[in-house]
């Protein structure tokens, strides 16, 4: 066992603090990975406070890492100490199901073992990013190239994956015109990736203050969906509409938005039903769809992609003495466009 | 102008009953057609009954018709007199919109021209199928196949090509599990055309009492709704479902039923809003996606696939003077599975 430095919440109700947690001994295919950086997720928050249901304490969040691998299991063959190397939203799954065997383990049928707040193979809980070290199987260990830095590359890991994923599913390229709704920690990113995939963007956001961001990161239009005229105006527009807000929506007015065989995807889900008119969709053969994150190789391209164009995450690098302070202020959308823990401040 | 005998509602409370309507003088490119099968259409109900608004009357419902070329335009090539032909829910559209231009008519951006309750190019309202005679703009008729009889024909015209165009669009073939929501006019049409593809077809009906006909029309298992096992039984399975039921449903117990990148097809919309948990979608990466009869070449491929296959609709041929009881057994789901009306019992 190796005790580590981290930063957990012990309580729905009580900040985060400083603690240490241990990692389990290196199996023959595991590697040891000295974290650099570690994303603060929205979904860090949720779980942090159980607001999704299901937490058992102390959990220690996190599951956009980047880090140097600094020890290697005796039969680990993709991996090298010193490697540049970051995980995601998953440490594990089945390996056997269909959907694993297609690559995409996050939809693995028996459930992949979240970065934290899940159940290792150990029988022990997960615990994320939000420390010095962690201990993965080297097959959900991504490779991050050089040409991205650590600190920018953390926030690819969910946000990167999250919004690529439907972006290259649903064909965003040139002459496909995509919309992005709402500019923050995944928006930001869904715009710089459309846009190195060659699309035409447009954010729709509620109102019009990040217009010179979106524009700077890429986006070919702006409009705010404060104002109604934007909804006549654009009616029929988009072949893709990627939807990262996960408040309730008005599904039926974004739907009226889409070309012939349009889709909205939703990368993220409202805690309520929405509730929309099947006639939105019979109109011009249109879809809604849902995306979850991405599987292992998809992880993998997607980060390749970044590092060819150049793209990292728009970051805010903070001590880990900060991590309660930056949750009030991503609750308060104060964040452009991603708050990045330097991992160096736990030791 | 040609008078001819028709079959017309005169407002949303009286029965239909016999009357002359006045069919355009042939214009160059027009095609005069001998109706000789016309279907009816649960459509057909709610427009004569005004139970979608705007109706103005009288009312000559009727979009699956079948007949014969009588006479030509100087200027038509594409049909000839005696030709076999049909007419199913569309006599025009603006054929200059970016989906008339894909072939997508039923998509025309300026909206189709409807075979009854629309209103022509000459300004006046158009009537349907149940009447002796047609005139219509060549490119909007369609060749019957020499193979499929013409009473078993009229139907394909709009419940054929409503299911025809999903399950193609969305790619039913061999290896693909379809299931169909609902074994009536439009379901039975489904399992035939799935099966005929290659699909392995699954009947979803609320109960067993018409397994013995789904297995017989091609479906390979059956299952009722009303039964909370079968979706137990059922979950993760299907690559397309095509519910053809326009009643409210459940539709994240219906989601749950597919497969990773399975897509929900609707065609038909019920009046009240749908509601459905996002994650339902964001699991597996399901759509929930709807589809609307199909384009002009579309219909002549399902003509054309339907001949090549040996497949029509099940149907009760019926006299004009039964039309308003066959309306009332169709509302009353007593009708296996179409009914069809001998047009010359009009004459």
């Amino acid at each position: 066992m190796l005790t580590v430095n981290a930063y957990a919440a012990t309580s729905a109700t009580a900040p985060l603090g400083p603690t240490t947690i241990e990692r389990r001994d290196l199996g023959p295919r595991d590697v040891l990975i000295e974290i650099k950086f570690a994303g603060i997720c929205h979904s860090d928050i949720h779980n942090a406070r159980n607001e999704w249901g299901g937490a058992t304490y102390p959990i220690v969040p996190g599951h956009e890492i980047a880090g140097i691998v600094s020890r290697v299991g005796a039969e680990v063959t993709r991996h090298a100490v010193g490697d540049r190397v970051g995980v995601g939203c998953l440490v594990d799954s089945c390996r056997e199901c269909v959907n694993c065997r297609k690559g995409e383990e996050q939809h693995c049928l028996k459930g992949f073992i979240g970065t934290y707040g899940g159940v290792g193979r150990d029988g022990k809980p997960t615990q994320g990013g939000y420390s010095t070290h962690i201990v993965v199987a080297e097959d959900f260990v991504l490779k991050i190239p050089e040409g991205i830095s650590l600190d920018a590359a953390a926030p690819l890991l969910c946000a990167g994956i999250t919004t690529y994923a439907p972006l290259r599913h649903w064909g965003a390229g040139p002459g496909r015109k995509v919309a992005v709704v709402g500019l923050g920690g995944l928006g930001h990113m869904a715009v710089k990736i459309a846009h190195a995939m060659g699309a035409e963007v447009t954010v729709l956001s509620q109102s019009l203050s990040k217009k010179e961001d979106g524009l700077r990161l890429g986006a070919d239009h702006y409009h705010a969906t404060k104002d109604p005229e934007t909804f006549q105006k654009l009616a029929g527009t988009f072949d893709l509409i990627v939807n990262t807000v996960s408040a309730k929506i008005d599904l039926d007015a974004y739907l009226s938005l889409l070309a012939l065989d349009g889709t909205l995807v939703n990368v993220g889900a409202p805690a309520e039903p929405l509730s929309l008119q099947v006639f939105s969709l019979i109109m011009t053969r249109r879809s809604f769809a849902g995306s979850l994150i991405g599987g292992i190789q998809q992880t993998q391209e997607m980060l390749d992609f970044c590092a060819k164009h150049g793209l990292g995450s728009d970051i805010e690098v903070i001590p880990a003495t900060k991590i309660n302070e930056a949750y009030e202020r991503v609750l308060a959308s104060d964040v452009r466009y991603r708050f990045v823990i330097d991992i160096a401040t736990l030791k």
